[in-house]
């Protein structure tokens, strides 16, 4: 089990070596001193590197916080994607969701952590990417919670708002979760996944 | 009804005029620039003052950070007392918990985001204070999950987890609100006081 940061596979994405090493860094002094008070020296000197060097592989302070928040959002998404992979059954695949998606808060919590904070400092076109991925991710949920109250499956009046506190509880992971403390990613998963059954009513719980 | 920031009643035990304009341009300084990334030149400047005179009041942006900590935490575990003042029933103490805590984390978003942000910026002794109230306020709801379920009112196998998430929904609410959006605070607290009830497994629901 990884309960260190990075979590396996986040980066896998980025070349090994001097740009994925950057990267993290970054996330490193983001989470430490925010996007406003680091530096790229900074950041090159947590990877080991001399500014010059960073700027081999990132023009800007703005690039490197670009990468990350794709990378980042790609990856729950992915999460997500694979956890309903072939699942069928709709409380299953809820469950599945909602599992998933607070155990990856939980794995990556000081990168999400970044990204939820820093995302107002991108540049609008590179917002609106970020958006749309983001986007996609809570379609997932709100097609979710649709489609099973419209099956009867599911008890909700407030759809949107229902899928949003869904998604609030594995979102807020990200702030409370430490590694050294008691519960594991998969058990704080568990627990979310238990709850948002109940919070949609589903006739199981 | 106050839909803007700051709500009514939030800095009210700082002296009017110059202490707490300075706070109130602090809170809008560490939101838009973050902690490290703001100077008491652009905090001053937001409160249409000088430098020099910012130093009147407060001595250092450390200072600064703990007040409002301090008033804002203070401010979180008021709204809750004052929500169960006088109400008895079990199922009522809850939801009016939970709607308040949701409330308030709409209200006052903002402020809410920057002490959620820059808690760890606090040096040990302001952070331990600002724990201790944190704890009182976190305290309040493990005890009425605690009891509820020893009363045989509330379904919960695990009190401190389950707890823990009732917190994520109102917390998270500070995150995604905007005073613009469709809902007010008052709607955002009567769902998650219900979604609340759901996940305790309350009789009620």
């Amino acid at each position: 089990m990884d309960r260190t940061e990075p979590a396996a596979g986040m980066w896998d994405t980025v070349p090994a070596g001097a740009p994925r090493r950057l990267l993290i860094a970054a996330v490193d002094s983001f989470a430490e001193l925010g996007y406003h008070g680091t530096s790229t020296r900074h950041i090159a000197a947590g990877a080991g590197m001399s500014p010059a060097a960073l700027y081999v592989h990132y023009r800007t302070k703005a690039e490197l916080l670009f990468q990350i928040t794709m990378i980042v959002h790609e990856s729950v998404l992915a999460a997500l994607l694979d956890a309903v992979d072939g699942v069928r059954a709709r409380p299953r695949r809820m469950r599945a969701l909602a599992y998933a998606f607070a155990r990856w808060h939980a794995r990556h919590h000081k990168a999400a952590r970044v990204i939820q904070h820093e995302l107002a400092e991108l540049p609008p076109e590179h917002f609106e990417q970020a958006a749309a991925l983001r986007r996609r991710t809570a379609r997932l949920f709100l097609d979710e919670v649709r489609d099973g109250v419209a099956a009867g499956e599911f008890d909700v009046a407030d759809v949107p708002g229902t899928a949003r506190a869904v998604m609030s509880l594995g979102i807020d992971v990200a702030r409370w979760y430490r590694p050294e403390g008691p519960r594991t990613p998969e058990e704080i998963g568990a627990l979310c996944a238990h709850l948002t059954l109940r919070m949609l009513g589903a006739a199981a719980e």
